[in-house]
């Protein structure tokens, strides 16, 4: 397996961070309402013109240690500037399955009059049937039933994509398109496919993809990217969770090991709760040895370990020892530090809950983490890590933190 | 538009009922338990051997008067036994999206084993991950976390078969195949097309598809057969609901048109409630001019007429007057006689929650009605319908009555 | 501690039942709709009239074996008829904080003009503020707001009197006024108290009134009938529940050991779960040394020893045995046999959902239990148990069984 | 009607505020978890190190403007310096049917200990079972079950008491103590009886008492601060929502009037959604003549007017005009000026959730507003209006802003 590659390709969870994917808060979010917001995935409403500005922030800190920072609406609204790319992709949004009958033309017509940058914020934050512009309406729009909070769209929002760490992933030299779990995210995939197909970056480079073009249909096969860690050594981290399927990380796994893309998958069979929705939610790596968890979670986690045999089959190994011992012994380190959730039964459960345990390293040993959960933040720096904080009172209300809103894109190994 | 047709087809919704599909209940129901049934859209879990005899009465009237009872676990017991159906519908069923890689042989080879009694059985029934038996189990089956009352199935369990009304629906002279709303019912329809392909009943002759082949992915556009009535006259009511969508509809309404199987589609608009969650839960006719009606629900509709236009499109109308009398004028009726749901507020919405306006016609003036809905029934004797009651304490735990539980496949038209 | 009482008092779970207080379902009943039933604590919506037939059935099969049924609403009638308690019951219904001002007199004059049966059937089933006759109204009625299916009362209706065994309970030769937990049934038991003082057949006694009147307000302190086993040999089980809770137990196992009526009371510390509210929906007695248990349930109970000290203290005692063990030694049995629910997961699941563990010893090895549970009555019936069942389809839909819609009131003791 | 008062008394909703009490947020808000959030009516859980910096800013902003802000710990602490006070609350709180039998000598003993801040602190925020320290346990303290996130406590958390209008409300010359509708939040009137009784500033004065005793028990007779404005000219408006019952109205409306504090009282019925729990929810003055509303709620109001009349009864009139209309009559004023919720439906909806129709005066034409409701804010500057804002992102997610968080004692009256 050639750890080298110039533009593409994540080969650890704490290397050197050097191009990642987020995405700005938006049009999404201001549609966002006490009525949709659970169904959204959502638990409170983010003020959003505040949650641009701490976004902002993030970017900036990111920015300012020389990553390259790609942000979705600016590489969707590049694509879109791509004739083909942008035809390809209306072809497979408007279309009488999702936008109905008698609407097609009318809404595609108001589509084509925007600029790129528009565009890229309607098919992001979606339209609402009711912001259709009369000169482009016909008697089938009277067959949309608006009701307070919870609308009809010709094109949906899609706020979660946000946390860009979900929708694709990057696993060693080469990426997954993911099918993702609540219908509504099922629409983000495409516009990624969109971007990846045609964007100048992307479109004439040959990117190995290992499973699940969201064309077609994926049943129960799950599988979304909080869930995944490429740690190194050969070794991928899956959790098999509420979202995450063991039809999915199956298929996941044999396409890395037929292209030897990696030779062993951790499955992490993690209890199933809204607390514990990702992997990422309760483990993440802060440095090379070192990982902070959720121990309530993770000493729950029953670790399994796939290996590549003949005849495209896995060998299934349930591991005896637990989650974190198991991830140390692959990785070749006599242990892994661990610092948990730190305070009382309230305090860890509730820095758990703010995103505590989901943070992303620019570097080894380099985190960005959220503010408010300030006893985890000290613990962090006590074994020795620079936390660079940000903002989440808004950014946060969609359950997801650091690693979340980040897609690592290009990220250099580390040694084990 | 010719009405003859020697073995299928639907003409009205109270002419003389010849042949009709059913489903008894069966292993699905056995699997419901507490923590499921809410998922599986059952508010309390059914006594399945009482359930069953119920179930059975409820044919026996039905075949005393000569009509042609056509049961789901037969046929498709009878499809399996044409080697190519049993191949065609297992190669889809056993899939590694659904099954999972790794269990695909043994799952294969554990049902291959089974009688056809047995395999429809588990078709319908669900096959659970600890049901394999272990000569056909692989190390994979460690990845299967069966927990309290929340199984892992290879196979899903659709106890909402019961309701053969939602999962296809002849209209007229040909049939639509539907895309069922909720995940708990996606598996169904592909039973029916099985079934519609081989069984010797069907697989020689020249059925007509108006839409939604169950291969095929089909978006926002849901539609479920107890949104629809094709009343004769040319006429055909879709309720437009939580689980049919306009998006649909509208594909629907142009496929008729285009075959000249029906003249004018009236879209009954109704509010977003589980109680109404189909047009026939609150809506059904008991006689050529006589209806029984939830008033509470149907004065919210809002009627719209669908008519065919040049080149592809529809003229869509918005009805000015109320949705009963819109029915009444396109049956060039003078009225319709209304039965409402009486009593006490108390008593009216208790016996729309127990069904009682989901009455079948068997033919004009004589309907199948739940023995729990007193009131109703003998407002519907008054009005000179005959009523054959069945025990509705079991069956009708999945909120349907006797028009949920009836998919007519030959019926003839009344004069209007 | 002398077991000689003429009229009341019960020694033992499993003796002869020689007296019972039961209460048929009726208008409360007719009050369930889809949208109050929760609140009021019943899953799905009974067939009242049915249910009346199945209540008869239930009482006229203990006749039959001689044991003297009293029904609530009879008893209530009768008390009614005594001047002085028809006053004081409804002085204490018909205030300012309950009817609200303005409505006392109107309210008070209608309910004047009833017969004492149709008095008791309002007391019981709830008046709703629609119902108050014209001729009693004042424009106070204007700021009454009924709503479709949610109602104001004037009096509360209260459906779950149907469980008798909650809201009083005997021990030994007293008896407790309970504290209801859910305030859909706080209102229960002023009646039992109206009872209690005036009714011809208690009035006259020097009934032990062990705790909990019901004029007082008890706080945390909240007590249930089915959580409480007087079960023989100076021993009492109760339950620590989601309902009962350690506030309660400890008054009242204080007030016993002062009276003498116990020695030791054993607490089982239950799971916080729907399915196991109360510890008789887990675990009853069919025999002398016979239970049936859910044992998903009663496996994690923690059992403690509550026994008499000093100074009106309580010695508290972790036990180190499970809860079984620990029953069997408190009643000097080698073991108990228990019977557990049968059948698969789902099956066991769905039994104990169906009240399948709630059964009521009418004598020692003779016991009432729904129909529908036919794999734990067969069992039951195969450790030589004589099994009289009664219909549960609508009486079970509260999520309670014969143990739950019986307060023993005079039952012998049994040896141990 | 006098409207001179030294110390005590609100005679509008806009008038120059003198004197006003609050509570910073505290122990309790560190207690709110995923798992006990909800029952504790909180949305999200605040980071309370930057509730409390927000929540000072809050203050100091009254403080700048010469506003006498009293705060609730404080006054507790004050008040518990009074022996005769910490004996009084100390003998209501650590009770057998509160702390449980066996733990009441420990408890109390514990809090003995602490100085006046630390017991203000913890009559506030809780004590939880698990803090009682080792010397002060007992064998009953095995009873307590403490399971993840959802502890027993020996005394609640009230972090309700954030909400400071709602737990007593100053109307013209008196003030009432109210019985509040959820449980979380029955504990908090008691410990304003504690400082109203014993409290230096308020132990001397004589406090007409307009209703509520929190030692009584008041059945359906709930009321909340929120739904509360003394609007002056005689006039006090109620709103009957789902927390403040008409039980409650008409006996605070007759004890008004019968000390001829107040002439008229408009009850503004209200529908029954969370998103309007109280009429200060949707409803606040600004100046004298202007209010923000959120007109989807307040269209659907219901105004009735009640009157004094002879014998102790009310006179009850349903209005035929709307509310805004009605009150501006009982104003003698021409109209009332009215700053809509602007903006998409999604923005008015959003808004409203986020307390922006919540603004509370601080003088005419002086409002204090969260910062994130934008839109609102600049409306009402746009009205002549000064907006102080503050930060709402931690404050807020109770869903209450600076009209819940204020109850004012002292505030002049404004000429009508």
């Amino acid at each position: 397996m050639t750890q080298f590659e110039p533009n593409f390709g994540v080969y650890s969870e704490v290397g050197q961070l050097r191009r990642v994917l987020v995405c700005r808060p938006g049009l999404a979010h201001e549609r966002l309402t006490p009525l949709n917001n659970h169904d959204l995935l959502f638990d409170d409403l983010p003020w959003v013109d505040q949650a641009k500005r701490d976004h902002e922030d993030f970017v900036a800190k990111m920015v300012a240690r020389g990553i390259d920072v790609l942000e979705l609406h600016t590489l969707l609204a590049e694509t879109l500037a791509v004739p083909r790319a942008k035809a390809w992709l209306l072809d497979r949004k408007i279309t009488a399955n999702e936008v109905g009958r008698g609407l097609i033309a009318g809404t595609r017509a108001f589509l084509e009059t925007l600029d790129n940058v528009m565009l890229a914020e309607y098919l992001i934050g979606g339209l609402a049937a009711s912001e259709l512009p009369k000169e482009y309406r016909t008697d089938y729009l009277g067959l949309v039933r608006d009701s307070s909070g919870v609308n009809e769209y010709l094109m949906p929002p899609l706020p979660n994509t946000l946390y860009t760490r979900d929708t694709t992933c990057w696993i060693y030299n080469g990426m997954t398109y993911n099918s993702l779990y609540w219908p509504a995210r099922h629409d983000e995939t495409l516009l990624m496919k969109a971007i990846y197909l045609f964007h100048p970056l992307f479109a004439k480079q040959d990117i190995n993809i290992w499973w699940g073009d969201p064309e077609r249909s994926w049943g129960q096969a799950t599988f979304e990217g909080g869930d995944v860690m490429p740690v190194g050594n050969g070794v991928v981290l899956i959790g098999m969770s509420e979202r995450t399927s063991r039809q999915a990380i199956t298929q996941v796994a044999q396409s890395l090991f037929t292209a030897r893309a990696a030779e062993r998958v951790i499955v992490a069979a993690m209890p199933k709760l809204r607390a514990a929705m990702h992997l990422d939610t309760v483990f993440t790596f802060a440095d090379r040895d070192l990982v902070t968890v959720y121990p309530q979670i993770v000493d729950q986690i029953q670790p399994f370990s796939l290996y590549p045999e003949d005849n495209e089959q896995l060998k299934v190994v349930r591991e005896k020892q637990g989650f974190i011992p198991t991830v140390a012994e692959a990785l070749d380190l006599p242990k892994l530090r661990v610092v948990e959730t730190p305070g009382s039964l309230y305090t860890s459960e509730r820095q758990q809950w703010d995103s505590g345990n989901n943070v992303v390293a620019l570097a080894p040993g380099v985190v960005m983490a959220y503010d408010r959960n300030t006893h985890i933040n000290r613990a962090l720096q006590e074994a020795g890590v620079e936390v660079v904080t940000i903002a989440g009172a808004e950014l946060g209300r969609g359950r997801g933190g650091g690693h979340c809103m980040t897609c690592p894109i290009l990220r250099d190994s580390v040694d084990y």
